[in-house]
């Protein structure tokens, strides 16, 4: 196992979506608490895609699914904004924080691999993400290039097809096991991360090793570690 | 006019397409002359993306349309290379070396701007182009991201679009006027580089400013001082 691309997922494998949308939603005292926002705004988001992957709604960015679920948890919460606000709001999936360990990792990992994203997340809001956080990635690629979300096999082989590389010289880099296990039966290399605070402190992930799953790291910069970097 | 995302052609404007590849091909001691060679192989090039435009060839990546009038041209001169060689050839576009301004130029602009590309070559191309080279992207946009090839405007309007920016606040910065005359036609700003060694000392380009440009600089450096990087 030589994995020559590190494809990464995004959404609490290299950022805190948690942490980042409570503290924001927090500030704004909009009356309601940031964490269970930040949660249910979440919830949304793979019955989002399932809609697009079954065929219900044409193919739709995640900005687009975010604001969709967004304007429901709105009314839901029986919170006013302005449109301008709604829109500033829905963006703050471009500006979560990476977790500590992260750009230090990265760095470390792009010195010997290539290093992408592999994200439902659309290209504006990873590249927007990663200039403000200084994510070093060398290729930023979305189920946006492939258009299919994980874990449907085309973002997966989409990897390899990019790189002109075989998939088992791919590896995945993830904190979900339904995420890196559609990668293994595409033939990819798996990593996975631990992320025990990704649903925020009251609700404490098991992140025990899998042996499905080739490594298992508590950070990337562990991550870095067992591949020499 | 004040651009929020700056979006580069690659050959030519960014690398040197013509030196590097007649560099390569002069190494290899095939019996030809590596600037003769290298300037038949770009001459296949606009052709070979117009089949493509026109529906008679399918959706097709540079690398394969690279390799098909790669392949004519070994007949043409009567090369013999077994497929190894072929494929290694094939993919000195990959390798291909920035001009001397490009990497302290890109680094200034990114300070202040988005910086990403929009070439016609396709993702993983320019992925191993700028890892090799050190170009600093913070996105690669890629006619394979629009499945439409410069100067549709698909990709122009593409770039706005992935950013979620009106057209006026993208500027295309290129080496060649018909492509910048697209980015225009759409609403994009402009900014020529001078690049009169394009086609190597032997035909050198009339690099003249053209009223219709926003904006033309001898190199990447100069365009970061005059947008105050």
């Amino acid at each position: 196992m030589s994995p020559r691309i590190l494809a990464f997922d995004i959404f609490g494998t290299v950022v805190d979506w948690h942490g980042s949308i409570a503290r924001e939603v927090d500030a704004m005292q909009l009356g309601v608490n940031g964490s269970d926002f930040a949660l249910a705004w979440r919830a949304g988001y793979k019955p989002a895609m399932q809609r697009v992957m079954s065929g219900e709604l044409g193919w739709t960015l995640i900005d687009d699914l975010h604001r969709m679920i967004l304007d429901g948890l709105l009314r839901q919460f029986g919170i006013d904004l302005d449109e301008a606000r709604k829109k500033h709001l829905n963006k703050v999936w471009h500006r979560l924080d990476p977790w500590p360990d992260s750009v230090e990792g990265l760095r470390r990992l792009k010195s010997r691999f290539m290093i992408c994203t592999l994200s439902n997340g659309n290209i504006g809001l990873l590249a927007d993400m990663a200039k403000r956080a200084g994510l070093p990635w060398d290729c930023i690629l979305s189920a946006e290039v492939f258009r299919a979300y994980k874990p449907d096999a085309a973002t997966y082989l989409g990897v390899a097809r990019v790189f002109d590389v075989a998939p088992r010289e791919v590896m995945l880099v993830a904190a979900h096991h339904d995420d890196l296990a559609g990668a293994h039966a595409c033939g990819l290399g798996t990593a996975y991360i631990e992320r025990p605070l990704e649903f925020g402190a009251g609700q404490p992930k098991d992140v025990s090793p899998r042996p499905e799953n080739d490594l298992h790291a508590s950070s990337l910069t562990a991550l870095a570690n067992m591949l020499g970097c």
